[in-house]
C-alpha cells in the first residue's frame, strides 16, 4: 500500500508592517481552506509568518523588537488556525518568531512549529543557521539582523514520527547548507518543511541575476532531496514587503531531486503535491544506503572545524 | 590580478578490453596537445583512464584482474603523458587503479594523482565511496563490483596548494555526496578535479530516464561548487565500453554552480573554461561564511552515525 501524504505549500505574499496578525491568519485560514477542498492532508506555511520579516529594521534596544514575537503557541490570534485545522483533521508546520523566559533569562529564537491532525504541537525546531549580522551595517542599503534578533538554535535538527511519516524542519537559510538535510536523512526524514524570507536581490552583488538567485534557492533543495531521499517542501514569503522584494518559486521536490509543483504567483497561493513516502526507498536502500557507502572517519572536519583553513603552502 | 587558471576536461571515449595503455595515452596525448593549443594549464582525465572499466566483470580470484592495475606512476606506458605535460608546462590530474605492496600485503585502490607543471606528483587522493558490492549479484545484469576489487581510501580529502591554487580530487561516486566537497570546503578548495564512469542506466531502476540521471550526475557536483564556492570539473569516461553504455556530459562548474563549460560528445572531447579564482571568495566569505555561520556542535551524528536510524515511534 502507498504512503501518500497530500501536502499543501502555502505561499504567502507581503505582509507589511501595519498588518495585525489577525488580518495574517485570515489569509492563512483561506489558504487551509483551500488545502482542505484540495484533500490535503499537511499544509507549510512560511518563516516567520505572522508578521513582516522584521529582521530587516535595527533597534539599538532588541526588547523593541518584541511586539513581533509570540510568548506562547497557541496564542489569541493564532488560535483559530489550530481550531480549525484540528476541525479538518489536518497537521500543519508554522514558522514564528519565539521569545521564552527562563530562569529569569529572554531568549528568541527564529521557530517553527509541526502540529499533528489531532492539534497538538509534535515538534519544534529553532534556526540552526542565523544569516546577515549583529550590528548596524552602514555599507548596506537594508539590513539583515538575524544574528541581532535571535540565539542559533539550540534543538539540533530533530526528526519526528508523526502522521505515520518521518518529518523533519530547517528554516530558510538552513536549506542552504547540506548539514541541515544530512543531519536528518540519518534519522531518515521521509519529509523536509521549511519556509524561507529572501530578498530577490543580493546586495552583496547587485548584478547578480534574479534567475541564478532562484536557481540557488531551489538547487539547494532539489540537491537536499535527492542526496537525502527525502521530499523537501520549500515554501516563501514573497512579494514587496515593507518595500523590500522578496522572491517567491514555492516549490514541492520529489526524492528525485525533481521540482513537482511549485508557485506561479508573489502573492497567497497554494501549491500541492502527492507525496509518496515509499519514493523514499529507492535513494535511501541503493545510491545512498549510508551504512554501505558513507565513511564517516573521513568527515571528522566537518565538525573539528568551524571555518576554514587553507591548505599548507606550496 | 585574477588569478586565472585555464583548465581542460579531457573526456574520454570508451575503452575496450582489448585496447593497450598504450593506445589510450596516445589518445590522452591527442587531447593534451588540443590543451596546449588551447593554452590551458590544467587538465583533467576521467577515472580509471587508462582501462576500461574493469569492476563490471567478476573474477573469484580478485589478483585475476591485477592487469589492470598500475604498480607504479609513471610507469613506461603512462610516461609519456608525464614528459610531454612537463615540456608544455602543464599539470594534469589522472585516474587509475593503484596496487601497492606494503609489509607484504597487497592493497588496491581507485586512485586519482595530481600532477604539477614540473610533473612531479603533488597529491593523490584514492576514492573513499565505493558504490556496489563486493560479491557477485545474482539479481543484477551487470556487476559492478568496486567494492570487490578496492579498499575505500585511507587518504581523507586533502587539498594541495598547487599551481597558486588550493586543489582538491575526488572520484566518480564521491561528486554525489555532501561530505566530500564540505571537507575539501573546509581546507579552503577552489577547484575539485574529479572523473566518473557512470552507466546511462540504473539498473535498480530501469525505467528512469537518462536525462534524470544526467541531472543528478551534474546537479551534485552544482550543489558542491556553490555551497562550498569552488570551481569542479567532472569528466566522464563514456560511450559503450564492453557493451555497457556510459554517461557523457563532462562539465566546468563555476563557484555560482553554474555548467560554463559542457560536453557535446560521447567520444574524446576538450572541454575548457577560465576558471577565476577569485570567483570562489564572494561565496566564501558571503553567505557561506564557514567561520560565521556554521553551528558544529549539531552536525555531530555526521560522523557519529553511518547509517541511519528512525526517529521513536510516534
Amino acid at each position: 500500500m502507498a504512503r501518500v501524504l497530500r501536502i499543501g505549500g502555502a505561499q504567502l505574499g507581503p505582509i507589511q508592517k501595519a498588518d495585525s496578525r489577525q488580518a495574517v491568519v485570515a489569509r492563512m485560514l483561506a489558504l487551509l481552506d483551500q488545502a482542505k477542498e484540495a484533500g490535503c492532508d499537511l499544509v507549510v506555511y512560511p518563516e516567520l509568518a505572522l508578521t513582516t520579516f522584521f529582521p530587516r529594521w535595527y533597534a539599538e534596544d532588541i526588547a523593541e523588537m518584541d511586539d513581533y514575537f509570540e510568548r506562547e503557541m497557541p496564542n489569541d490570534a493564532v488560535k483559530p488556525l489550530f481550531d480549525r485545522a484540528k476541525d479538518y483533521g489536518m497537521g500543519f508546520c508554522l514558522g514564528y518568531a519565539e521569545l521564552v523566559e527562563e530562569g529569569g533569562e529572554t531568549h528568541r529564537f527564529n521557530t517553527c512549529i509541526l502540529v499533528d491532525r489531532d492539534g497538538k504541537i509534535a515538534g519544534k525546531y529553532r534556526k540552526v543557521h542565523l544569516p546577515g549580522h549583529a550590528d548596524y551595517d552602514t555599507s548596506l542599503r537594508w539590513q539583515h539582523l538575524e544574528k541581532r534578533y535571535f540565539e542559533p538554535g539550540d534543538l539540533g535538527f530533530p526528526v519526528w514520527r508523526s502522521m505515520d511519516a518521518n518529518l523533519g524542519m530547517c528554516i530558510c537559510n538552513d536549506r542552504r547548507w547540506p548539514e541541515t538535510y544530512r543531519v536528518m536523512g540519518l534519522q531518515e526524514v521521509e519529509v523536509v518543511m521549511l519556509g524561507y524570507n529572501t530578498p530577490v536581490e543580493n546586495q552583496h552583488t547587485p548584478d547578480e541575476a534574479p534567475a541564478l538567485r532562484m536557481f540557488h534557492n531551489q538547487m539547494s533543495m532539489q540537491a537536499g532531496a535527492y542526496q537525502n531521499g527525502t521530499w523537501v517542501v520549500g515554501v516563501a514569503k514573497c512579494g514587496v514587503e515593507d518595500g523590500h522584494d522578496l522572491m517567491a518559486g514555492s516549490v514541492i521536490v520529489s526524492p528525485d531531486g525533481e521540482i513537482v509543483a511549485e508557485a506561479k504567483t508573489r502573492e497567497d497561493e497554494l501549491i500541492v503535491a502527492d507525496c509518496d513516502l515509499d519514493k523514499c526507498t529507492l535513494n535511501k536502500t541503493t545510491i545512498f544506503n549510508f551504512a554501505a557507502h558513507r565513511r564517516p572517519e573521513h568527515y571528522r572536519m566537518i565538525i573539528e572545524r568551524t571555518g576554514s583553513e587553507p591548505p599548507a603552502a606550496e
